[in-house]
């Protein structure tokens, strides 16, 4: 095992009817500023229970957090911050709204002339953040209890990341009733993109972690079990609910203590973002099956333990059992409904190199566990994904 | 899955080597008690090592804290707090150590005449408590990443529980090294306590969480592949790693998310060591076997999972793999040092009514996840023990 540090101070109240205990966990004198996105919490109910919770403090609201935030936008809330003299945040949606919100919150008390220097650092020069909160409606980021976040520069066609110890959300409330409303697509994006988080901090090479990989292992099994029911049988709580807690415990650093870790995939899948404005779980579906194969021999041993593990492959030569593993992989993608080719959202070979510039001019020329994943081997991961 | 609330801000640093790094996480200017048991951290180096990353810093000892941390002598440290003018304290060992360090944390800043009263309210009414960070030399208790405790007050030979949300320690420096020397029968005692708290919180009924279950199965399975290892390989780090890490998740409160939970055979070992000075552990290897048996019905459906999933069991008929995975427990227990029998200790039937009377006199009389658990269910698992 790895030496490590793990922190995670966010408070998670989770379960039916949570919301109404915001009033429990925001200060009763707070000036808050409401960010959201598009609206569905105005269909839905949530904003409504959001509302009636905060009951008497004073509220601003923030709309039009778009997925994949765009630094542009989070700069007009940052306005809003100062203008309304905002002293607390809370964000009402998925992983864009939450990422996005964090990000107003460092900016929002940020030293520097420009804030995109945060993006710039990775969050290195954050010194502070407003303390904020979130209401999670769509499982799939993590973003509701780690200190990560996201941004699109829109204008430079950018998608940065960052991350401090103080853009920790204060409190999350996990209430799986939120998720029976949402779009089949965007179930299918949050258990890929949950399934991956996982394997990025997985599917690297042993270290005698038995307890990481099995709750690693326990995190993927339930994906697999959970995901496609949840397709089939929207409203069901407990499905839902598990669902939920997948997601989370995904990405909350739990499962990366002590081992290595890749992001390889997520490296190329933001540029396909960024570039092409694919969704983040699909281009993770993209690119995961082909990032296995091409490097099937740096990952063999963990290829191994995650056939008969995961998918119970017992029989057959190696080799059959780690290809099986994989095509089963690409195939539960496809079961979720997220395609895995890049033909699927109409781009060739010719959209290849490209992709490989906006990865060198990120610096992402050497990356994965051991650092081999080089421009080369990214171009050989996308051809095998045409 | 049930509605639940977590929250756990303890930082861990883990790893060869973390001592040093107590200079980055207590405040340069601090006043520091060092808490610490019998000394034999005078003998492995931990103190020299601690004394070397505290430097600077103003330091006062106390030394003398026992297995089953006594209220008389807590509150000497609580004493030694005002007179020094304390502002953080260290606790260096076990769970023994760090369970004391937080009811001294919370008795020295505590409002009311008696600080008993914090155990006879168990510790609902602590409302601050002083800064305190451990360095952990003993992987059993969990002490080191939550917010519980238990004291005994030898006067009167009880053992109470308490917990705040004020207790949780800053730091936890989680060093496996410091390990290597522990005596036999107190790696056995860790393995058995980790595993028994795991079972406390998974081996009730199926409330379908998968998550929580599965990662259960994955610290049980491992203290079962680990422990024995570390009897005969007492220097090999990665299996002190895991062994302390599997008692750090055991109970930090992640598997107990969503899940009832048991703790029945807690509060009867309670008694038994407050009683007659059985070690913790060995009171839980005592008491799980038959209390497993004997709440056989109750538990079916988990025992089967447990059976199956923990011990690979899946022939035979129901009953037959519910008796083999219990007994099987009880031999892991054996295994790891740790005897099994109330006649081991040499205790017989005329010791069960003074049990049952301490007890009564704490109101555990319907204890449980069902709370079903009556003195006389109490009566049958003593019996089945002896």
């Amino acid at each position: 095992m790895l030496n490590f540090d793990f922190y995670n101070p966010t408070q998670i109240m989770f379960g039916k009817g949570r919301i109404a205990d915001l009033d429990k966990v925001i200060p009763a004198g707070a000036k808050v500023l409401v960010l959201y996105g598009g609206g569905s919490i105005k269909q839905n109910g949530v904003f409504d229970q959001v509302m009636s919770a905060l009951g008497a403090r004073s509220i601003t609201e923030f709309s039009g957090i778009e997925p994949n935030p765009s630094y542009e936008t989070l700069m007009q809330a940052v306005e809003s911050v100062k203008k309304n003299q905002i002293d607390f945040l809370l964000a009402v949606g998925g992983g864009s709204v939450i990422d996005g919100t964090k990000f107003v919150a460092a900016a929002s008390l940020f030293d520097g002339a420009d804030s995109w220097a945060i993006l710039e650092k990775g969050g290195r020069n954050v010194t502070q953040a407003l303390p904020f909160g979130s209401v999670l409606t769509l499982p799939a980021t993590g973003s509701e209890m780690n200190n990560g976040g996201v941004v699109t520069r829109k204008s430079i066609k950018a998608k940065m990341a960052f991350s401090s110890r103080h853009c920790f959300p204060k409190f999350s409330i996990l209430d799986p009733t939120t998720t029976f409303t949402l779009p089949m697509r965007q179930v299918g994006n949050g258990a890929v993109d949950a399934y991956v988080h996982v394997m990025e901090q997985y599917m690297t090479y042993p270290v005698n972690s038995p307890v990481q990989d099995r709750f690693a292992e326990g995190l993927l099994k339930t994906l697999i079990e959970e995901g496609p029911k949840a397709l089939s049988n929207p409203a069901d709580y407990d499905i839902r609910a598990n669902l939920m807690w997948c997601a989370t415990m995904a990405l909350n650093g739990v499962i990366s203590t002590g081992v290595p870790q890749d992001w390889a995939t997520h490296m190329i899948g933001h540029e396909l973002t960024a570039l092409h404005g694919i969704d983040h779980a699909q281009t993770l579906a993209i690119v995961l099956p082909s990032m296995l194969r091409i490097r099937k021999e740096g990952k063999r041993a963990k290829l191994l333990q995650y056939a008969e593990r995961v998918w119970d492959l017992r029989d057959g030569s190696e080799d059959s059992r780690i290809d099986q593993a994989i095509n089963m992989t690409q195939d539960f993608f496809e079961q979720m409904g997220v395609k895995t080719r890049l033909g699927d959202y109409q781009l060739n070979a010719d959209h290849i190199p490209p992709i490989l510039a906006a990865l060198e001019t990120h610096r992402m020329v050497a990356i994965g566990e051991k650092r081999d994943v080089t421009l080369d081997v990214s171009r050989q991961v996308l051809e095998l994904s045409l």
